[in-house]
């Protein structure tokens, strides 16, 4: 492949720009990466592993001559870095993100962003349990979605080139609205993640099962729930405070499912529970005919040697 | 490894049954085994693959003169089936069974076994989200967890010698009490099962968000629900219907976690959530530990080529 930016500046080094930057110098996609961050201790790390062509210490410095700027940071500090940088944007750039709430980020972000800089939002739909600058990995993208946030201003250019950018990176593209993003991903995402960390949490909170046996059995279904709990505490807290509404609303939706299970249950209901176990296995038929997961047990991924 | 029983019989022939006589054969643990089903199809389908030595009709017919009986059958079946066998059972036979829930099963199949044949119930914790004759696999028990409930009756020498048996099949092997095992289970199993049919389903009912958009942007959580909400649905309604008093128990606590999180969303209160998702990282940290997990990213099962 070939260069799609010249200057590509990474604003944060955790997996999801870590991932980017493995991706980009295999198949040089950037003629130089610049990354910055917050913590002195990342900017170490980052600088051991080597996968950033200059670690620098602010991200106005980073951004200098950058052709395309991507914001990299938890959604709740997105605004911050904005204001830090605009004054700093070379005319032409292109400013993408990698946040999971869009609405929040197009509303702090957009104000600080200046004429004839290219602001547009994107969110890769790819991300592990794991955090961190050593978490990163090239194939973090591969047939995974990206969701691209364009409105009725953004150059037709600038966003063609952010696409074959993302294609690039092993990605597939889809353009969406701001306001239904956040709802497909209280549904996909921000609830089932809620979700999960309230079952853990649960789990570890019950004085009559040791959290030994909790671990030693997790294997029956429990085991998948602290995968995605033990995702980035901060990213996450984020994301629930910035797409407060969509997710409150998938929530409360999914409390009235419960109860009427739990009610099924208590009267003994089966044909009731039946039904509904049936109609979620074809959801799960979909998933994989997608590409989206695999057919094979999930079992196989926990035979592990002790 | 050497024949721990002369004659095992299969009463059910689904993930765990044809997974036991998938182990049984390669290390050559029985003598003989004997395989029986309702359905006339999953018996045609078991001759076919020729996991056992003879596939009978009847229940009744699959018991007689064997050592070891093993009921895999969905919970709610099982009193059904020891009326059956109870009058054909050899003495000296030890009759186990594989259900997630332990205190029904004891109750409705303790009455129909004769003095005189060992009826120690068992639980594999070990599954996937495939079911029927043509999901097992040899190693499906290896590493996992199998709890054996005896009581103050149990022969010690019938509880060693199945012991030894579920060793050979690779397991590890506690011994627990009926009542604390269907609240663990509740715990690790039962509860996230619902949890996750009812995500499912929510999913699956919203308008405004298409079936389409749910799975191709699986990845980012969704995913990992759909893979235990896709198990099969009589083993689940039994699960509930006959674990209802724990199940309907950590539900409670499970909604009442989750209203104090929905709570900390409204009001804006990040240290709440932040506090909360730091926790529940510890103990997946312990089950990857514990050997019951690896600490590879879950993204490695989803990098399938389309």
């Amino acid at each position: 492949m070939s260069v799609v930016y010249d200057r590509v500046a990474l604003i944060g080094l955790g997996l999801i720009a870590s991932s980017m930057a493995h991706a980009m110098r295999r198949d040089g996609l950037a003629g130089e990466i610049v990354g910055t961050a917050r913590s002195a201790e990342t900017r170490a790390v980052v600088e051991e592993l080597g996968f950033c062509d200059r670690v620098v210490e602010t991200a106005a410095e980073a951004v200098t001559d950058a052709d395309l700027v991507v914001l990299a940071v938890p959604v709740g500090v997105m605004g911050d870095i904005a204001v830090g940088i605009g004054p700093h944007l070379k005319p032409g750039a292109t400013v993408t993100d990698v946040g999971s709430v869009k609405r929040h980020v197009i509303e702090t972000v957009t104000p600080h962003i200046p004429e004839g800089v290219h602001f547009i939002p994107g969110h890769p739909l790819a991300g592990t349990e794991h955090s961190g600058p050593r978490s990163g990995f090239a194939d973090l993208f591969l047939n995974r979605w990206t969701l691209l946030i364009p409105d009725q201003t953004t150059d037709p250019a600038a966003l063609q080139r952010l696409t074959d950018y993302w294609h690039a990176l092993g990605a597939h593209v889809d353009v969406m609205d701001a306001d239904h993003h956040d709802l497909v991903l209280a549904v996909t995402s921000h609830a089932p993640h809620l979700i999960a960390y309230t079952m853990v949490g649960v789990a570890d909170d019950l004085r009559r099962v040791t959290d030994s046996e909790v671990i030693k059995y997790s294997a029956a279904g429990f085991r998948d729930f602290t995968r995605i709990a033990a995702s980035d505490p901060t990213m996450w807290r984020d994301v629930f405070l910035t797409n407060k509404q969509a997710t409150l609303e998938i929530l409360g939706r999914f409390t009235e499912e419960l109860f009427a299970l739990q009610r099924a249950i208590r009267k003994g209901d089966g044909q009731h529970l039946y039904d509904y176990f049936t109609r979620t296995r074809a959801i799960r038929r979909g998933i994989i005919e997608a590409g989206q997961d695999i057919d094979a047990p999930d079992f196989g991924r926990g035979a592990v040697k002790k």
